[in-house]
């Protein structure tokens, strides 16, 4: 397993292909700290003693110790362990952990590679057996690149005015293809190791060239990260954990690139597109009951804080309200247990959590997060908006 | 009826009082300039002949043309055109005008002076009356400094650990009063011409000191303006006139500020308190059935928008939810409609709008605003956080 | 004006044509007196002094004092007081006072048959004049019966299998015109004096047949009323106002009805099935901002009782829920004031109320219903449906 | 395991001590029949092989076979096994299988009565065990009486002006005690074999003699069931299931009750008065993440259904509408199992479900019941209110 330092080194090692705000720059910009120290987090706990058994895992193909974000679910147990490992994170880091894009669509690709070895007698599941051994020796971080830029909604990807609007094959050759397109809000796109592809939706028989899949290092010659990185204020005296973190998404472009066949996890089989994009929505919908959990438990933390602050946290206004809090997280939390316990094994092993479970929490979560913003504004009144810059507060003559 | 430029000049000339990021600015801040567009469209639609009905009133006292936001209301009329005139500006500004909350306290002053008077046998109205007639002549705008800073909100501001968490008279002299305290939130505050105090709440026979409501000029030695700007991003190229707007709010210090007595205008008749307090609140809550509305029905167009860029404007789920924009804008508006409908003539002869419609319409906006923004981020899909930054645009690599 | 005994003494007088149960009955069997009980409170207050200026108005055609019941808006103020009736009438009921849908649909056909005779040159408005100059000489008791049996949702008038599941006229004589079908759900329809009939949709040009108006009394031969009466608790001692009450729908069966020519308002004009539908749907729904409120404020009021009883009426959480009533009922009542406030005049005369607020409202009353009846549960707690039953209180042993 | 029979057969002998609209009747009166059908149900399926792992249990006492309605958890397992069996049950009944009450106030006896002893040296746990045994053996119906009539919220049961609000021992005898006072909203009480009674709430040191637990023969001397019984609509020929079930809730007075010792779990101890209310609440708690998803199946399935007749059933509001039901059936499911997984072991070996999760689901369940109320009235359209009576559909000229 890497350390954060040796993964930051690896970065620092990556061509420039990075732009934000006009400028081409590298993989450890400074406006990306804020995501890598987001990121460092797993590097780091998966080294801790303590947290060890939760953030690790046993690798079903080497039998090596591996981070638990490099590891394909053997068992329900391992689905308990993941969503738990995503709470805890997440609550460190108030927000995002990010690091599971890239391994619920590894997940995702271990189940269909061997769906379609078994209807079509490809060897795509022996070429991505082949790439995850490498992704867990090399402790990788992946990004998911699944969202496509999509256009008209109304029409499907073979009707758009510009094919270009879903990511496709343009060329097949011997050693590889060549695709062209892009993909858009990609989460840890910039400082990943390697981009993960996949398609957004179902596929007609008319789509076979959107039926790609593959993975691919982040600095490869033609993608293109186009970055707008977190906002994050900047402290002077009054340092808090939170304004370290932050997230940054890319509008990901392809620009003619080139993918070896090893790297191809499928290419034409449109009847399967469907298949891949709600497994990877599903593995990635059971790291939600994890990870919205947590923001609901940091939110209802500031609520409770900032009640406090005002003495008005015994008021029974304030009490129900907070409870809201730990209902909504508890639920959706245990939505993810329910949806482990009724987990289903495919036939490459890999454990597939149950979809209903997984999907009333994940809507759950949706359905409420603006709630859970309100109540937070109401209980700290208008000071969350209107409260003076902090170099204020150390001003002679206002402080 | 003056021009913006004659207000920004008037502004140029006030002393230095005003507080950002740790610094002691002047009135017209580059960082105050968003707030300063948005207060100088009250100044051009009063001299544009197309709006001059809704824009412009009669002064009740001097027969002359005034702002509308100068005026004192004489009818339901009145009410209705403040109403339809707010709604009218924020549409334009795409958000809040700011320069209401001075008129509205000025009303709340207007009825409550008169009351005192009757009960007292004191001469607050007159004074009222003589400083309203110079607040008319030259176009003033007026900032209300309402909100204390309360601390523990279980306590009430005279059983406090520090007596200046809600503004107090400290000392009563021969020409005038001494009050000491500060007010939070306090919008337009630090480009208004006047900031107009009174008390948040009810007070009891303990609090006569905290009974105390004046009007004086914003750069009064003394006061002291610690400000939060708007955050608004620069635009290179694409400009876009929501980029010219926002709003500023100030945490008002009074430190040992002497106001001579024709500008105060209630001085320890803490019984009236409550009633000043919520007639302030119920002229404020009247014009936010003017300003929630235009809010809505900005962001209802933008979201139409987005639904358009989309393709997706005429699919079921969509026109649903835009037409909870239009329902949710027009209900508040209705119930600003019936609280003028429904006024009552007060003794100094001011109109009062109705408390239980005012309040319905306030409480309907209040609990929905969050629900108009999940609308529109789900409407808008990823694309609304995860926007590139402009420059990209025009980047030739990735433009 | 008629008094209530009148009325009912020209029920009796009507041919059998209820079914109740499986059985035909007169139009005052004891199982309609909870609606007829209703229905008479409009004509009690009609000749109440105390209520003459808003339960009455002036005919337009003749000059006379008229019951409101029968009356076409003639101005915003009678748009006003229609509304101001509605809520005071249904307050006194605990419930819909029933009478407004025949009224509601008389005045939809006065702007109507306007609009018919200047587009086609037909003499539809005379002969509604005429009908409407009888209607008001008589004060009758009109039901309105809109809703067809629809069948396939997804499917049109003429496409259905039966085409029998929208109303429509089988054949035209010299004399009049013979319909067939049936209608749903109406009220009133038992103890109503007339049966107005009208389109309930959109309609299209395969669909002439289908857009029909016409009023013909409710024993008319062929008509059938099988009717499904309120459900009421018989009291033994303790009486109780709303134990009187309730409503009555009909499922009204047209078995080849015969309707002579000047009862006929619309016959084949097709192109105007949705105005004539909307239109009623409008008027009736700025009766519903009448109703609602008073239905909201009746249920306000009980679950007030029931907070008394269990002596919580001051605590927070009760008082907020209370509050909700009385910011539901008068959100509706507003947008009825404000609908009536921006009202249009139509090409005949009547006040049109505006289609946004009267929709607005009518839909906030809608999404809140259920709302209410849960805060009504809450408050009272588990007596709400296990209570025992009356005679359990005048039994010795238990009592 | 008793058959239905047996259990019918044993009902029939006891006293009569029922009311029902002023008569006394028997335990099997026509009137109770909806109720008695239910838990018929609960015998009959212990029977069926096909349910005998969910259905019943091994007792942890006898090691005999045993109804689980009978059981006290042993492990997780039985949890998950007991929350299955109430959903299975529910289904089948389309609402409350009533004896759930029963066995979860014997689970919170079984727990308390140890920690009692552990406490204070007394012998309340071997006194259980004792009736345990018998429960089982004959396989009982037990009624949990916990809800006091309460009378003024705010006040205390000590304060209140009539002490016996809240049942209380009033004599304590060599033999036994002596209780008084009423409980209300009991379940299933009328057909029941043993009246469980516990306390309702936290009680205070004046508070000992509230502080009472004990299990009685439903006819005993002095207990009478004030009744109020399910109203069913009489079905002539169009059978329905759901037509056969139904509940009954009795308001069961205790006049002076004696009950011997070894009948009595608790007496005084008012320091456990708040973890025995509290633990039969968390208990039936989680039987209802077992019978509320039920209901919302049976409702679910019901709205399915009319929007099929409808021919709406593919329509986006309606899928989204439908959506919602399984959405929340299956989360208040989740958080049953998930409170299961989270489940700790007693001092007595009892299995306790986690309160957070039980509380979350319970909470979810009863915030959204209206919710489905309203969707299934909104996809059935106005038939649902006004469908015509059975006997209108055989009758010749309407049917
Ligand atoms: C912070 C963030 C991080 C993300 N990270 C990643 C990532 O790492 N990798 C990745 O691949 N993606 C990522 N996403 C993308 C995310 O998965 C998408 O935003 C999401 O799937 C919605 O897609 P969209 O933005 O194209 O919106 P759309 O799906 O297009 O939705 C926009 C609106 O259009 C409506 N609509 C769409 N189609 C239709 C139709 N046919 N009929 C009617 N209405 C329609 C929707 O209901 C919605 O109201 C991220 C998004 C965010 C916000
Ligand atoms: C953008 C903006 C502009 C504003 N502009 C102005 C302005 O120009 N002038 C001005 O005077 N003010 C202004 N305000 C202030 C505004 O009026 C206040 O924010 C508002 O009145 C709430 O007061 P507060 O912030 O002190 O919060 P509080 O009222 O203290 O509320 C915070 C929380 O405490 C709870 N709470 C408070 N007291 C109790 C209690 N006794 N028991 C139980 N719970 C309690 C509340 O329910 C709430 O959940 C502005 C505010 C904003 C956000
Ligand atoms: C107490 C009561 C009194 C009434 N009194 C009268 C009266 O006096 N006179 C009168 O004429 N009527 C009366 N009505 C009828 C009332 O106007 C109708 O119930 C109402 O218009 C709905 O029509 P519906 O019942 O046919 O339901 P529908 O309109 O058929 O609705 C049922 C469901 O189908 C859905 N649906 C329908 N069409 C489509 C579609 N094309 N695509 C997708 N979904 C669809 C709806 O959204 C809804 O969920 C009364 C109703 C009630 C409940
Ligand atoms: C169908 C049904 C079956 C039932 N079966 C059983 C059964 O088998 N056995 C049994 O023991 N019970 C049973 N119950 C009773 C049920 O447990 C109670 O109804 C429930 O606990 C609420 O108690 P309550 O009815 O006394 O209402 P309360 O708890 O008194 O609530 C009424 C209202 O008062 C408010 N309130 C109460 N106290 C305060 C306070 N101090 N301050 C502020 N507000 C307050 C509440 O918030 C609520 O709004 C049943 C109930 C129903 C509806």
């Amino acid at each position: 397993m890497r350390t954060k330092e040796e993964w930051i080194e690896r970065l620092k090692e990556m061509k420039k292909n990075v732009y934000i705000g006009g400028e081409k720059v590298g993989h450890v910009d400074e406006r990306l700290l804020p995501g890598i120290n987001v990121v460092s987090v797993t590097f780091d706990m998966a080294h801790n003693p303590e947290f060890e058994d939760v953030c690790t895992a046993k690798s079903h193909i080497t039998g090596e110790k591996i981070n638990r974000f490099c590891h394909i679910h053997q068992s329900k147990e391992d689905l308990l362990k993941k969503q738990e490992m995503t709470r805890l994170l997440c609550q460190r880091c108030g927000g995002c952990i990010q690091r599971c894009m890239g391994i619920d669509s590894m997940n995702a690709l271990s189940v269909v590679t061997k769906l379609l070895d078994m209807r079509y007698d490809t060897n795509y599941y022996e070429r991505f057996i082949n790439f995850l051994k490498y992704f867990q020796e090399n402790d990788l971080v992946g990004n998911c690149a699944q969202t496509d830029v999509k256009g008209d909604r109304i029409k499907r990807p073979h009707e758009q005015k510009d094919p270009d609007l879903y990511l496709r094959v343009v060329e097949k050759r011997d050693d590889g293809i060549v695709v062209r397109g892009a993909k858009a809000h990609n989460t840890i796109a910039p400082y990943a190791d390697e981009i993960i592809a996949i398609p957004t939706r179902t596929l007609t028989k008319e789509e076979g060239d959107w039926a790609v899949a593959f993975a691919i290092p982040a600095d490869t010659e033609g993608v293109k990260l186009v970055v707008r990185p977190a906002y994050v204020h900047k402290r002077i005296k009054l340092d808090a954990p939170v304004a370290h973190f932050g997230d940054a998404e890319s509008f990901t472009i392809f620009d003619d690139v080139f993918v070896p066949w090893e790297r191809v996890f499928m290419c034409g089989e449109w009847e399967y597109g469907r298949a891949l994009a709600l497994l990877f929505a599903l593995f990635h919908r059971h790291s939600y009951t994890g990870c919205k959990p947590a923001v609901t438990d940091v939110m209802g933390g500031a609520a409770a804080l900032v009640a406090e602050c005002n003495n008005i946290e015994k008021t029974s206004h304030v009490r129900d309200k907070l409870s809201k809090y730990i209902g909504l997280s508890e639920l959706v939390y245990a939505a993810g247990i329910a949806s482990a316990h009724y987990a289903v094994k495919s036939p490459s092993g890999t454990y597939i959590p149950d979809p209903v479970y997984t999907n009333a929490g994940r809507r759950l979560a949706g359905e409420n997060i603006y709630h859970e913003y309100e109540i937070l504004a109401d209980l700290a009144g208008g000071l969350a908006c209107t409260l003076p810059l902090e170099a204020d507060f150390y001003n002679e003559e206002t402080g």
